[in-house]
């Protein structure tokens, strides 16, 4: 399988420019005080749509521009991100969108849909709903994370965060990505290990939500045994996908698990201490420094770590219980 | 009276920068979209302590220490975020605070003073205790808002605004400052009507607390004839100060007030549509571009505003109401 590469990232990064956000690269001093390490915050939860689930989508219909293929219309399936992100992006390039959304889902991401001018179409079999939408409208899928230009798109995210290390004389030892799919740290991980190889990328799953760490010890993509229940709901993918996969196992350093208690006690401390809007999947990195050894994760105190905040759309009834 | 220069703000900006987070100034495409406006947030709560109060405090300790009189500690009284911007600052430079703060205050404004070693004395006279403890323990008070050295680093934040505008390509029309004594907003001024003086220096109040408007309709600084109740609790000054009504006099275009119940509603929509933890008193500057016509403040459509976000110390409690 053909990896993307830190030149992809490179083109996206200019193709992207000017519909996303570069977001900051922040300081946590009392989580660093906390922890005895230098703690950065990417905060994704600042990027349009409130994730970076946006750099993806629109990487993916603008490469289908330049090469002269941008459909009239896209279909995408998501409870969340990936479909505002993809409403996004197809109001920016004058592309109609169809969502395939849950019943029941949470008013506010279904008003972050219709602000960008998507469809939604409820239903209770996602990917057999977005199926047929594709065959009766003729629209090709853009799917959430398994797509070399999606990956590409998300690399801009550590191409940001080394480019503004740089800048202000920063080292980084290590980023902590949350994982679902793993389109996150497919791309961070393409940019991180041809432009700082010493930088650990970690990957950090819900133990109720492994698939990406399930696919690197089965050596294949397999199907969580159960769907567990996860506060980290952006990160509940059901399964890992063959490009995700053959990119975490050529430039991720290590994967681990952090329990659901330490993520919702890490969400709470995080947008506390950050004073940012992060929905729960953004705590995933803060949980792994508290719950697992520094060394586990090849790091030691003093180093430099940044924890990739993905997003921050959340119930704001959700913080009653802080 | 003699006014803060810029260059005054400038020494203050060298002084702080090993101290402070010099933060990003964040375009807001939610609202630009809804108001019309090209609207930037200046997010002062991703400052240290949490607001941009440790901006004056550090200033005017980092001038004492310059003159050769830091003193071993100071006093000061707050219910807020000064309390914690004068803690941090003592502990950064090694000096003891001894702070007055009210009966009952919320728990995280207290942690907020411990986390800095700052020493707590709780009181139902704020100013008599605090002027006890000064002739008792033979430091001098670092006040709030009404001294030369506060203003110039309250000012800082007019000298990022603009370094970011320009960097970026970016004019500012407008600045929108909430007020309560009117640090921040004199320190702005000065900046502001020396660098770029076209760009409209706009004070925002709620109508329950509008201490510098009335200084400025009476020409001297007054008592407000009433202690309201204010959402915008860090904006309740019980009056303006003889140095903040000279700036206001020289450097403010104008003084609006908006109403209690606006000032709710932009606080929620300012937390949703750019996913910073603010504090309601940040949301006074929304509230004013919604419910004040913009010409009444000199503004028209596809102006380019700053909105200045002042701290983000809330209970999440209160988050339960959204």
């Amino acid at each position: 399988m053909t990896l993307v590469t830190v030149e992809d990232v490179r083109k996206a990064s200019n193709r992207l420019a000017p519909y996303v956000v570069h977001t900051p690269l922040l300081r946590a001093p009392r989580l660093s005080t906390e922890l005895d390490l230098r703690v950065l915050v990417k905060p994704e939860n600042l990027q349009r749509t409130g994730s970076f689930k946006v750099r993806g989508a629109l990487n993916t219909l603008l490469s289908w521009q330049e090469s002269g293929s941008l459909p009239r219309g896209v279909v995408c399936y998501s409870a969340g991100n990936h479909a505002a992100a993809v409403a996004y992006a197809g109001q920016s390039l004058g592309v109609e969108t169809v969502i395939a959304m849950p019943h029941g889902a949470v008013q506010s991401k279904i008003d972050n849909v219709h602000r960008f001018g998507g469809e939604i179409v409820e239903t209770d079999d996602l990917i057999g709903t977005c199926n047929s939408l594709s065959a009766e409208r003729g629209f090709p899928m853009l799917l959430p994370f398994d797509m070399p230009e999606v990956i590409a798109g998300q690399g801009t995210v550590g191409l940001e965060i080394l480019a503004d290390a740089v800048a202000t004389g920063t080292a980084v030892d290590a980023v902590l990505v949350p994982v679902g799919g793993g389109g996150l740290i497919s791309g961070i991980g393409a940019v991180v290990k041809s432009l700082s190889p010493r930088t650990l990328v970690i990957g950090v799953e819900s133990e109720a939500s492994n698939a990406l760490g399930l696919a690197l010890n089965a050596g294949e993509v397999v199907d969580l045994p159960a769907r567990l229940p996860t506060i980290a709901d952006g990160l509940a993918a059901p399964r890992a996908g063959g490009h995700t996969l053959a990119h975490a196992q050529a430039y991720v350093n290590c994967m681990v698990e952090v329990s659901e208690s330490a993520i919702t006690r890490a969400w709470r401390d995080m947008v506390d201490a950050t004073k940012l809007v992060v929905e729960p999947s953004s705590a995933v990195g803060l949980a792994a420094l508290r719950e697992i050894s520094l060394a586990d994760m090849g790091l030691r105190a003093g180093m430099s770590v940044v924890l990739v905040a993905s997003g921050g759309n959340v119930d704001f009834s959700r913080f009653a219980d802080f």
